[in-house]
């Protein structure tokens, strides 16, 4: 490729709305651009990144055994009504009438229509395991669409769909598509790692994340340095910090507590450690059924919406409002508390909340809290006891004990086990053995295509610009001439050298723009083509030419006879 | 590709509403399974060739020059409104609102979001010309989606725009573009035929389709053997088939013409031949500027819409209802003619008509016609002469004077010079050598991909099934083993043909699933793999193998030290 035959257009500056560096760089170096919110086009050098993503991922699920097929974007309702998502999916399914009144979809994933195609196509055990993939463009119309192509509206997932026989047989296939994501994102050169996970509005039982580790990853994750525990924070499963519960020491007190709404205040007030305090936070069950719950944690403890959800009733919750409470409580929020509450409130407790003894919280008056409150004493057991919070820095891994780490990552990845949710309610059959009709096992698998190419730019970036992994980077290698116009030998040179290295089947770029030097540079750094080779007319005197490696700006100068060599050599090692 | 591997589903039976060859064949050979009217899903088979046929578009259109990117599907409804194609478009163009209440659409083609880009990415003439182009998914949701993929709702393009200088330049990008699609089709092994054609809604004044050759295309396109014009009937000039006006030789009657109200009954019930009659036809503008047009054309010629609606005045025409023609004939339809009508009507004769003499033409009474009817004598001389009829068989070709083809296709490939309609209505400027700002010339290139795959399938296929041109087969070579399954020797040999295939770069599946021979070769047949290799236990021991061409139904037995030479020669002359 020559550069005046491409289109090259970086930006001195990024917009403003752009928050995070990989959003940044992909504008400035000219790879999207913005047509409305969470909308873009990939421009040419964002696509033959995008185009790479893809034949990587191409390749490794043709190698799992898994087989290629293209569903459509547009798909009838009909069919979302009978697994139910039409329901459980809320405002970010983009729904539309066609002309004739019927309603459609625009996919978000595609469970439905391969069970629709697995229904007709699937009729005996010996069909089995069968894995279909496709690499679709999708729509979710997200709330609020950032970071550029991490959060966007429309955007390309690979996603793959499991069909076995048995759950046994099911969750091979699970760890085959395991496998599969983890080479493609090694390929890529992602650091990056799995994790279990909550499996949402998906449905199934068994999940795991993978994440590209980040700095400004919108999730949290945490995992055990010495066994292979890791977990998205949603679903990591938080200690009971207090092994047993202590015998009361103090007597239940009445304090004031004097505009001090929340339990660090309280503790400063008091002056007694924060974590003998106790939040109190009230939710409703929904309208047509609706009854009242006080959630109690640690005061230095955070709630798990994700973790309420899964306890019983508690599935579609909201918090309480001040009316609610006053209803109840007879009291503002911000000193309530368990002690001597209306009967039809269910109290659950956090683990630790349990066992706690001498706690604080509040007296269900204003500005008074109770001090030495003690479990039977002084109020009723909890109705039950969940894990309801939030792991935190030095809690520890519930296989091993160990003190637990903590990263932020980018979901890059997600591979659920969904047993026969689907293939139940879409009729996905087949004739076992013995001849008999069994309903099949599903997992459903899916790659952010273009979430990855953030996620590669978020590791992967320094003050220039942009740092490609060699094996997504629009271009391996770029020529940089010196003079190209009006010097004839860097001209020749350069183009000999071009020509050699295309046939050494490797992606080069040949500038042959004639741009001043610092321009030039700037603008190849900052589009991060890993390796650039440098023509100047002093060099070539002694028959060399400069390779400078844009990771480490480490520059070498080498005989042209021992460039291809050489070359090969250094982009093997990056 | 081992076929146990893969999923391979065929059909005995197609679909009772497929009407045609290529879809009938298409679904009962696995390529394709319908979601809705109109929406499919490609089945992995079905997925290979269209995947071809996008690598080799791909590879000429940037041979070319062009340069890929990939617009978004959702498109704001905001940049339609600019162009005024949101007022233009029909109902296929489909609209919806998102959840924010914001007017979208999902684009049939891209014209705006281009437009919007090099407005901000083009700035001087230095970057001209540019052509850009994508390979996308596009929705129009047909008001009788039908063929399968032939005029299905969500189909793939390619869609490309040029950006130029001047009129000129953009001329040449045009040529660029037409010899570009020309070699795609050769590619791929199309019949085809480039016609000159209407511009339509997308605007602009030069254009040419490219039709696949087809008895069951919808288009019908005329050509002359001995030149090269070639055009759609749409479009295509027709003759004025009398050169100069005879003087009157009969006087004007009243006849008796009881019942015959299509101008071949009155050509029979008058014993004249047909091509002395003259049809009228009655046309109205829209109700905002009401006003009655009569067209006239000879009785055994057909009206061509297309060329009325470039009549100024005439370009939202719509057919007079029988009320509108009482109003103003006080006669009903049938019996319409031009001879004493109201002076407000506007006569339009098509060239030929307007230089008959003695002709027949209704009298505005029930039951009657005028015979000997002539201009000027008889009523004054029409509004205006123009061509408003379609070429019909016999018709001469206006360059040559030659008599004109005529033959059917399947439209594939479509070509606009579009001038500044969409550069000026979105303000695409750049600055020229002198430094002033100019509007870019624009033009609009699109291949229907999928469209191309039924179009393939209409011109290669016979009895058994269809015949796959091998540039775009799924796969080249199907090895077909006689005992797979039992017979050591035919297992071994098979394998290690396929190996030795495959290390050519061959495309190759190994039919490894015992299947009896009968429904073997019959599923292979329907297939449609151009080659296949036979492997039975009697050949082996003479060292052969059988080689059957699926066009030819020929089979040659090979000795198998020769097979991988034989088999490229043959692939290669196929």
């Amino acid at each position: 490729m020559h550069a005046t035959k491409y289109h090259i257009f970086t930006l001195k500056e990024a917009p403003s709305e752009a928050e995070t560096t990989s959003h940044k760089l992909m504008t400035r170096a000219g790879m999207i651009r913005k047509i409305s919110g969470g909308i873009y086009t990939h421009m040419p050098l964002g696509l033959r990144v995008l185009h790479k993503i893809e034949a990587i991922i191409r390749e490794e699920m043709n190698r799992s055994g898994s087989i290629e097929l293209l569903m459509p974007i547009i798909q009838p309702a009909e069919l979302w009504q009978k697994s139910g998502r039409i329901k459980e999916y809320g405002p970010e399914l983009l729904r539309f009438k066609d002309r004739n009144e019927r309603d459609f979809i625009i996919q978000p994933t595609s469970e439905e229509v391969i069970s629709e195609i697995a229904r007709n196509e699937i009729h005996s055990y010996k069909q089995m395991p069968l894995i279909f993939y496709h690499i679709q463009t999708k729509f979710r119309d997200e709330i609020r669409p950032r970071f550029g192509l991490m959060r966007s509206r429309e955007f390309i997932m690979k996603d793959a769909y499991s069909f076995d026989t048995t759950e046994e047989n099911s969750l091979i296939s699970y760890e085959t598509m395991f496998n599969a994501y983890s080479g493609i994102f090694n390929r890529i050169g992602l650091k990056f790692r799995a994790v279990a996970a909550d499996t949402g509005s998906i449905g199934g039982n068994r999940s795991h994340e993978f994440h590209a580790i980040a700095e400004t990853g919108e999730d949290t994750i945490v995992y055990d340095r010495y066994s292979d525990y890791a977990s998205n924070t949603e679903l990591a499963e938080a200690p009971c910090l207090i092994l047993e519960r202590n015998k009361p020491k103090q007597n239940m007190v009445l304090a004031h507590t004097t505009d001090t709404n929340t339990c660090k205040k309280v503790a400063e007030y008091l002056k007694v450690p924060i974590h003998s305090t106790i939040k109190s936070i009230v939710l409703m069950t929904p309208s047509e059924n609706r009854k009242m719950y006080l959630l109690l944690i640690r005061g230095d403890h955070t709630l798990n919406d994700i973790k309420v959800k899964k306890i019983e009733g508690l599935d579609k919750f909201r918090l309480a409002t001040e009316e609610e409470i006053f209803e109840y409580f007879n009291c503002k929020p911000g000193f309530l508390g368990p002690v001597n509450i209306n009967k039809s409130i269910t109290v659950i407790a956090d683990r630790t909340v349990a066992n706690m003894s001498d706690f604080v919280c509040g007296a269900n008056i204003e500005n008074m809290h109770y001090t030495g409150v003690n479990w039977s004493r002084d109020l009723a057991e909890p109705d039950a006891i969940y894990d309801i919070r939030n792991v935190e820095i030095g809690d520890t891994c519930p296989n091993s004990n160990n003190i637990l780490s903590f990263q932020r990552g980018i979901e890059i990845g997600h591979i659920f086990f969904l047993g026969t949710k689907y293939s139940k309610a879409l009729n996905v059959s087949f004739l076992n053995k013995e001849g008999k009709s069994n309903i099949t096992q599903m997992g459903c698998y899916g790659i952010g295509i273009t979430r990855i190419i953030g996620a590669a730019i978020e590791q992967n970036n320094d003050e220039n610009g942009i740092i490609w992994p060699k094996s997504i980077s629009p271009f391996e290698i770029v020529i940089c001439p010196i003079g190209y116009k009006n010097k004839t030998r860097v001209r020749e040179t350069s183009i000999k050298i071009y020509e050699l290295i295309k046939e050494s089947k490797i992606d080069v770029i040949l500038d042959d723009r004639d741009k001043r030097p610092g321009i030039m540079f700037a603008e190849w750094d900052l589009i991060g083509i890993p390796l650039q080779i440098i023509i100047t007319e002093d060099n070539i005197k002694n028959e060399e030419v400069e390779i400078k490696i844009r990771k480490t700006n480490q520059k070498t100068r080498i005989h042209i006879t021992k460039l291809i060599e050489t070359t090969i050599r250094i982009l093997n090692n990056l």
